[in-house]
């Protein structure tokens, strides 16, 4: 069972002693529910339920995912429900409120590199007060992180248990792309540019800043911004045609937004929003303000949207090209219909197949789509076609 | 009271005696209702309850509306409640099932030649058999149509009493678009060029064929068609910044369709479609097929789209270019918030306040939203703005 579970075949024998005896194989046979939709019968498996607020995930080449835990810790799962000991070399994290261990996302060419990026809530030095989110890359050997660095840290650290963002994707040319958020307190922060409040940043794998960044050379700019004016963006995947950048955006009560975040552009918060307030009266905020892009399509109520994928596999033939977008108080998956970039109509999927807040989305290497959910007994459930 | 339901006031005196006793006054103090919506309060007030089985509504310049009811007649309305005997002059119809009298459209420049449009179930001549969509005109003096001509008649005439279409809307250059229906059983003819079934067509107000038809002097294609490829379009809308005719159209079970009818574009009924078997199971029909064009927008399940206008009033100002289209089965509006051509989000709007198959939606030139219902005790129902 675990010949498969590590690349490196001297490895082999060694993985046994990575994997924690509390960890089951889960039932699969046991607790498969099938669910009819628009275009496809699909099947949910709990692969397993011992993931502790689990955030993001990522697949390995061999098909194991790496998954992130809030609290701190980064472990392999296999697809047969073992999971393996916390993998070292993590860095420290503020685990409080929505901060912790967030995103993780393996290198492009990881096969040659062993490159795993994490983004976090990063303390601030000794002695000072605050945090910011951060991203530092380590090279997966075994069990281990190693050459673990820092490669982003926002700006400045703040006094905020909120909105962090943050998702990681490359782009097509290799850029990373890290999803921010306004810290909640500090929207105002979202609208200026000395300041990683509210933004998306590119960088380059290595920390390094792209010269064509549409902030570089700009007075009281940081170079690394590519978009700002949001609020919390914590869904990012890259368009299969265009190439582009394509995340989701929290709300306040109602107002999650899909942007399509453009060299140096505004996203409008928190001088435009489709939010409302509270209690359910129109804000008095406004939805268009000059110089500030519109949403390519926003929510209301919010449904909290996690992260988001394009849909590219062989499994779900009919969902080739859609965008799935995961949701937290929904406990749904949203499949927007597209038609190049234009949504043609939105279905909601899995509503009866999953009772928790879904965290994070992803395309497996066989084409099935998985799902962890923001829970202390964290679930990664498998969606596969069941199709007759 | 009457002093200004019509325009020349020689006709004032006269007037008097074409109001029905059977109409009463709305009683609009007591009835109204109002909800809450995104962006604007409502409200709702049944400005009559004694229509029979209502189909179009279109305002003339007084302010009066004009209403065809299905089996045959038309009448003004005024909003005070008060309903006009009928309209003499009127074709006769053919009164089964989806046939009967059917839109209604006054002419851009009706302040000059009075001319008023209706499309109709058409019968054969004596001695045959079938129907077919036709589209006459006549000059509304007083409560008469005078000079009555036809200038459409769909081809071939059909054994069938469904999916006429057939809703009338100029478009700004002042071609009259008529959207017509498949007849049902006749479906497969929406794909040939012979015939009118599934097609949309544009004509001259006098019935000319304009040179520039996309199939004018193609063999075996009849030269007024526009776009073919429809099931049974009965929302038609000129967008008010792209001057594009929109039209609704209805799916089977599921795969209600916008379409923006491009000339000589094919719209895919019923080779593609997103409809379902009656069952709920996932039809055997593709929804993409090479040469077709996708729907602008779709709805699984269906909500039996009927009308849709831009909204360009003054009196809700958030929903200023925003697509509203009116549902029959669904009983509600659905406000499309789009960004130029591109859908943002919908909403469903006046579900708590209409209890009935909405038929037709206006803008009267008050800026307030006009409905009428598919009852054989039809309402007219305005909704205004309540707003604090
Ligand atoms: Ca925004
Ligand atoms: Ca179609």
């Amino acid at each position: 069972m675990l010949h498969n579970l590590f690349k490196p075949a001297a490895l082999t024998l060694a993985a046994a002693s990575l994997f924690a005896a509390s960890s089951v194989a889960a039932e699969t046979k046991e607790n498969d529910a099938t669910a009819t939709t628009e275009r496809h019968k699909v099947k949910a498996t709990t692969i397993t339920e011992n993931l502790e607020f689990p955030w993001g995930i990522d697949f390995l080449p061999n098909g194991d995912a790496l998954v992130t835990e809030k609290p701190g810790t980064l472990r392999r799962v296999g697809m047969n429900g073992v999971i393996s000991n916390a993998i070292t070399g993590v860095p420290d994290v503020v685990y409080k409120s929505q901060g912790g261990l967030l995103d993780v996302v393996i290198d492009p060419n990881y096969e040659d590199n062993n490159w795993v990026y994490l983004s976090y809530a990063e303390p601030a030095p000794e002695g000072e007060e605050g945090n910011s989110t951060a991203v530092a890359r380590g090279k997966l050997i075994g069990n281990h992180l190693q050459e673990v660095e820092v490669i982003f840290r926002g700006q400045p650290k703040y006094k905020s248990n909120a909105h962090f963002g943050s998702r990681l994707v490359f782009s097509p040319e290799g850029h990373l792309f890290i999803t921010l958020g306004d810290r909640y307190s500090a929207m105002d922060d979202a609208q200026t540019l000395d300041n990683h409040h509210g933004k998306i940043v590119r960088i380059w794998p290595d920390g390094a800043i792209p010269e064509n960044n549409p902030f570089v050379g700009k007075e009281d700019a940081l170079p690394s911004i590519w978009s700002y004016g949001h609020r919390n963006v914590q869904g990012a995947a890259i368009h299969p045609m265009t190439g582009e950048l394509w995340v989701t955006e929290h709300g306040p009560k109602g107002g999650d937004e899909i942007n399509i975040p453009r060299a140096g552009e505004n996203y409008g918060w928190p001088e435009a929003t489709y939010g409302v307030d509270y209690d359910g009266s129109i804000i008095s905020k406004k939805t268009h303000v000059p110089g500030t892009v519109q949403p390519h399509y926003y929510w209301v109520p919010s449904i909290a949207v996690s992260n988001a994928i394009f849909y590219t596999g062989s499994q779900f033939p009919d969902w080739q090209g859609d965008l799935l977008i995961a949701a937290l108080k929904a406990s749904k998956v949203a499949r927007l219909d597209l038609e190049g970039e234009r949504v043609m109509h939105e279905e909601s999927l899995f509503e009866d197949l999953v009772e928790q807040r879904i965290r994070d989305i992803a395309q497996g290497p066989d084409g099935a789509i998985y799902l962890i959910t923001d829970n202390r007994n964290g679930k990664l459930i498998k969606i596969s076609n069941a199709d007759e």
